[in-house]
């Protein structure tokens, strides 16, 4: 954080959020009426439109011990634009809501606001509204995305059909394990603080964890391929999790392939040295925010050329349950597994 | 709170969310999908789309010891469709995202739930979608609301012109002044707990602050007397603060009368109990959620005998400031202020 700190009292509502937003600007068209007002306005056209909202919480979601503000400001929005492109949709504004506690200071929010800042830039998304207020204790930051897609292309968690191939992008586990990175160094720091921490060679893991990216480059990619998946969800609790929605959603069973799992080699590495076995990680782990999606086996050939693009299983009839086929040959039930914050914070 | 306590961890978080919104039904044909997938899809047509949030949260916004979680849950969709009304539109859908600690039981959120959804189906708004977390202290609510408006109809905060004549629905103070009575009960309460609250005679204020209405009722009136104001905004923190709002954003002045702010009788008589000015009460109590508006002179005689309207004051210009001509024939200038929550918590 930065060394001065002006308390947000000297500022009073309404001087501190015209000083975080009036860095807004507006790019879209369909922004007709940004923060200012009651609400925002929004032109759609012949367009759907598409809403998604999604609330981080310090103690939770985030430590802000190792989270810098401006990575935290740039990941609460990317985690909702995430939400947008699972839908094959493009997101177009956000409102952004915080609850803070007295502890911060304007500087700590600026911070956190240009890391907003720097996501809508980057995405090409409107701040159009949202609210601040106090909070007893912690930060809350809530954000809600709105999006636009063609009604015949966007995709839900309930069109998979049996035979239709499961997809993934980019590579899962690595957010996960740069969590346990940063955990591992503040333990050693809490206990010795003059220990500094050893995050050498890990900056992959400890990025995918920190500042993640949604999958805007895939819906350009499935736009070009005029492809459109038969269902898509974005990937922030685990591959287990999100599977297990797409086939009670659709009524469909799944047959992962641990071999078509992406698992980037740092992370593979450093599950090892932390004793886990890294398709847990990439089942389990969460926060990557990558794309899992299905295809008509038609498309093959279109997905099979894809830039980032991994087979990783297929859909099967709902009676077979949901499967994962070991390197080692072996068949196990794959688990759902939702947020544990409820029993062990 | 009902006497069963189900642990939220038996229904787990999909169980919990499954849970919660069962009972919800889609009632809007542009709520194309609603709760269950990444994000909701909202068709539109030709209207504009106006979206706004709000987030309330415990020990803030709320005290748990006097607020009933049903009640709770009525007024967080509330307070949000009446921002929507201040724009002269009219909300569609909603989503809400509530954070809970591990004191909280399904069946208190069940009953959070049965308030948020009361709302809903009393406003004609479908649920369409939101976040589920839990939170390491008390509980936070956050609601997006998203409504429809014709374009030539929205009402900004920047419409007032000088001249426009200021009108206020229904009363105000008497939300402010319920909080007062609640917060006095709970003081008494907390010294001796054998004692009963005393709240006879006093349901209506009370119930203005537990349990407020958005004012969709004034939006039908005014498309009946194919009226548009020329600015509006909903009256959460108190008038002076909104008409604060309107005259920066609209680059005028305001001169309000006294005589012409409309307070009720109960909370005239209680604010004189407590040792306050009933004006003041009516200016900055705040969470009246009613309607303050301007319109042209030329529409004074359609507004004149509408139900539940008072002709407050009349725009000025912007070097003349915002005044308050006092019953005794003084003029004082009007202070605008925001929440003060930073300062006393």
């Amino acid at each position: 954080m930065s060394e001065k700190r002006t308390d947000v009292n000297e500022l009073g509502e309404f001087g501190l959020i015209d000083h975080l937003t009036e860095k807004t600007q507006i790019k879209n068209p369909s922004s007709l009426k940004g923060i200012g007002d009651d609400a925002a306005v929004i032109d759609n056209g012949h367009l759907k439109t598409v809403v998604s909202t999604d609330t981080l919480i310090e103690g939770i979601h985030f430590d802000l011990m190792y989270t810098p503000l401006k990575h935290l400001g740039y990941k609460s929005v990317i985690v909702n634009l995430s939400d947008i492109y699972a839908m094959n949709a493009r997101p177009k504004q956000v409102l952004v809501s915080i609850a803070i506690s007295n502890r911060f200071s304007v500087e700590a929010l600026e911070e956190l606001y240009d890391g907003i800042h720097t996501a809508c830039k980057y995405y090409n998304v409107d701040l159009v509204g949202g609210d601040t207020t106090s909070s007893p204790k912690g930060l809350h930051i809530s954000v809600t995305a709105i999006g636009q897609g063609e009604e015949d292309k966007l995709t839900y968690r309930s069109g998979a059909k049996v035979g239709d191939i499961i997809c993934v992008t980019g590579n899962l586990g690595a957010a996960y394990l740069g969590l346990q990175l940063l955990e591992r160094e503040k333990q050693i720091y809490l206990s010795n603080p003059g220990v500094q921490p050893d995050l050498q060679g890990k900056d992959y893991l400890v990025g995918r964890q920190l500042r993640p990216e949604a999958r805007k480059d895939m819906i350009d990619q499935f736009e070009k391929a005029e492809l459109v998946p038969t269902s898509m969800i974005d990937i922030s609790d685990g591959l287990a999790s999100e599977i297990f929605h797409i086939c009670k959603q659709s009524g469909v069973g799944a047959f992962i392939e641990e071999s078509g799992v992406p698992i980037n080699q740092e992370a593979e590495i450093t599950a090892i040295d932390f004793n886990m076995d890294p398709i847990t990680c990439a089942l389990s782990g969460g926060e990557d925010y990558e794309l899992l999606f299905t295809v008509d086996p038609k498309d093959l050939e279109k997905v099979k050329y894809m830039a980032d693009i991994y087979i990783a299983g297929e859909i099967t009839a709902a009676e077979d349950g949901i499967k994962l086929h070991t390197k080692g040959g072996n068949i196990h039930p794959i688990k759902a597994q939702g947020w544990v914050h409820f029993g062990n914070k």
